[in-house]
């Protein structure tokens, strides 16, 4: 089974560079991609060198493998997730979430307008920068917040429901570009109101059983006797939500972090729930979580540098840069101080694992194939976007810690 | 992704038959089974009403899948056993374990050797009766036994030592079974000479990195700042382990139950330890070992009831029998009382996981296809065996309770 061959290789690696990383007080998702970018290259140099390693990318198996990453990573998102306290805290939170949405969105738009060839994927290709540029990356800012502690600061709240609110929006505007990507257009009035339908069909059966079915399931299985049936009934209904999500047509992410969102501690002894909760850390940031890292490493070109070094800058400019202003000036204009709106600016310019997941769907969607013959931005937009997210990730703690060192 | 339809069906039939079985006094994997065997039943009705499930068995990701259930099985197993106790209660034990081992082996040659056609698997076949009629299995025994409050009593602590040592006496058999099979043919002395230094070797190097390098690792990974770096080490060590057993031409589960066996508390802090073994039982009791379980159903055909009911009678009789007199007779002899010698000729009987796994393996490398055209009884020896796994699993502790709710 050269599979644990892999997963060896793979593990190791990744958590090593994920350790290095932190050391270098660096989010360890930051070590663990560039392991495996470095991973990467070093196989580009001589492929046949590594028979097992070179075509890891087309396997099958381990393709599934990086499947179940992403789906144990949304839902341990949802898990960490609290909705009353978003719903709570949301007041300004929501202004500055649709500002740091709305302006990378149309950033976005524009620069696909204007770089993009004509081609089938045009639209798809176009709304995939948009969607890129306006993800935020929950478990970044919280973790760099709470590594500086300032987590329970007014900017630190602020960061972390306006991220949450736009991974949900992100997530939205994920189910479109699935939709566009299938049908290679932009749906009509009529498509985009049956996908709006679909979506909002969708979130109301997922809330209906959420609210009203989980609890009552949650007491069956308290009263359970076999071993791990909590966590085996969090998986099912996971993997459920994933069922239905594909069902309507949306992907499977949605399901899983739709999940966890609706696990929470209301019929639950706190020790159950954190028993679960630690079950799925365990698979998801022990093991499957780094593996997939390692896979979006092993499918960056970091060609990219070279080939399309004038747009990738401008990626990054415009990815820093539209956070800066949609979410940091909107933080301005609801009353935070300079300091605290900067704060806010930098503190939602990272993008990390979703960013990952929704470039990694896009590729494999075969969205950077077209036109033919494929002209080096399309061919290296995926590495560009992958880069970006890195770069991002990694200039939100440098930045913030730089910024809490001044005086305001 | 067909996989989370799969995974969704699976997860919840048999966790529900598990939590159904524990409530009929039986141990959760019975249930599991059964529902494996029911939902293969229902699906060979009507196989075109059951697109996906239906060719479940020939998908490369369903089996890589089993696969980590059948790895993180025995990673579990290795985890729960303490070697040092093994080594203080081996007396007795030794002799009841090489009891139980030696007379199920020889009584499997003997069934074997007059009811099995001559092809080019005849040997291996052979081997594989004897071998499955061998294995005791440890959890079965020890979840019985707790169940009963009889684990620390003098028959509960020697039926575990026992069937421990007969658990890791069983997988050195599977050893030489996958040469068998590899080759086709009994290896000869030079070749058996081979095998046992090849087995010995990897046992060295496997016990010398166990006992000296793990430690020290294990104060490294102590220092670790990211999260989940414990289970994530657990895992990587597991993994080489398995790649080792392989270069040596060995089974990887022999890998993984190593590494699980050597990752004790000596270093660690009381709490990481407890929290890694969680992880690891979340993965496997509550995932991915019902669907093992569940595949194992699936791929049992009943037929083997209609089939060859007097060669299948024959078997549970002889899997009871060997235990009684191999492991009870000689507690007998070193000096337990006749109830708990008896108490440990049926606590030894259950098969459980080990047998299956090794079922499967010998599934898997096509030992039931020959000769061609093939008799009902090799066509029918996979479900025979698996069907005596699951008697003998209901029949422990059924037989248990009997005989302690007697007088002596």
């Amino acid at each position: 089974m050269e599979i644990f061959y892999v997963l060896l290789i793979l593990l190791v690696i990744t958590r090593a560079f994920g350790e290095l990383a932190v050391r270098f007080q660096q989010p360890a998702l930051v070590g663990e991609l560039l392991s495996g970018i470095v991973l990467g290259a070093v196989i580009k140099l001589s492929p046949p060198s590594f028979p097992i390693m070179n075509s890891l990318t087309e396997n099958e198996v381990f393709t599934a493998i990086t499947d179940l990453g992403i789906f144990f990573l949304m839902l341990m998102a949802g898990l960490e997730m609290h909705p009353k306290e978003i719903a709570e805290k949301s007041k300004g939170a929501l202004s500055i979430a649709i500002g740091g949405l709305i302006i990378p969105l149309l950033v976005g738009f524009l620069i696909g307008w204007f770089y993009l060839p004509q081609s089938d994927y045009r639209l798809a290709q176009i709304l995939f920068i948009g969607t890129a540029l306006a993800i935020t990356a929950v478990p970044v800012a919280v973790k760099v917040l709470m590594d500086l502690g300032k987590l329970d600061s007014t900017a630190g709240k602020m960061i972390v429901s306006a991220a949450i609110v736009d991974d949900i929006l992100g997530l939205l505007l994920l189910a479109v570009l699935t939709a566009v990507v299938r049908t290679g257009q932009m749906p009509h009035w009529t498509g985009l109101l049956q996908l709006s339908g679909q979506i909002l069909l969708f979130l109301v059966i997922v809330t209906g059983i959420g609210l009203f079915i989980l609890p009552r399931l949650e007491r069956v299985v308290g009263k359970s006797v076999i071993e791990e049936f909590e966590f085996s009934a969090l998986l099912a209904v996971a993997f459920g939500f994933a069922v239905l999500a594909e069902a309507f047509h949306m992907h499977f992410i949605l399901g899983a972090f739709a999940a966890g969102l609706f696990f929470t501690k209301r019929t639950m002894d706190d020790q159950v729930f954190k028993g679960v909760q630690d079950r799925v850390s365990g698979i998801t940031t022990g093991f499957l979580a780094p593996v997939f890292f390692a896979s979006i490493g092993l499918h960056l070109d970091i060609a990219a540098f070279v080939n399309i070094p004038l747009f990738l800058l401008m990626l990054i400019v415009a990815a820093v840069g539209c956070k800066l202003v949609g979410a940091g000036a909107i933080a301005r204009w609801v009353g935070l101080s300079g300091k605290d709106s900067l704060i806010v600016g930098i503190g939602m310019s990272g993008r990390g694992a979703v960013e990952l997941i929704i470039a990694d769907i896009a590729l494999r969607a075969g969205l950077f194939s077209q036109p033919d013959p494929t002209p080096p931005i399309v061919a290296n937009l995926f590495s560009a976007i992958v880069i970006m997210a890195v770069v991002t990730t990694l200039i939100t703690p440098i930045g913030l810690r730089f910024i809490m060192s001044r005086k305001p």
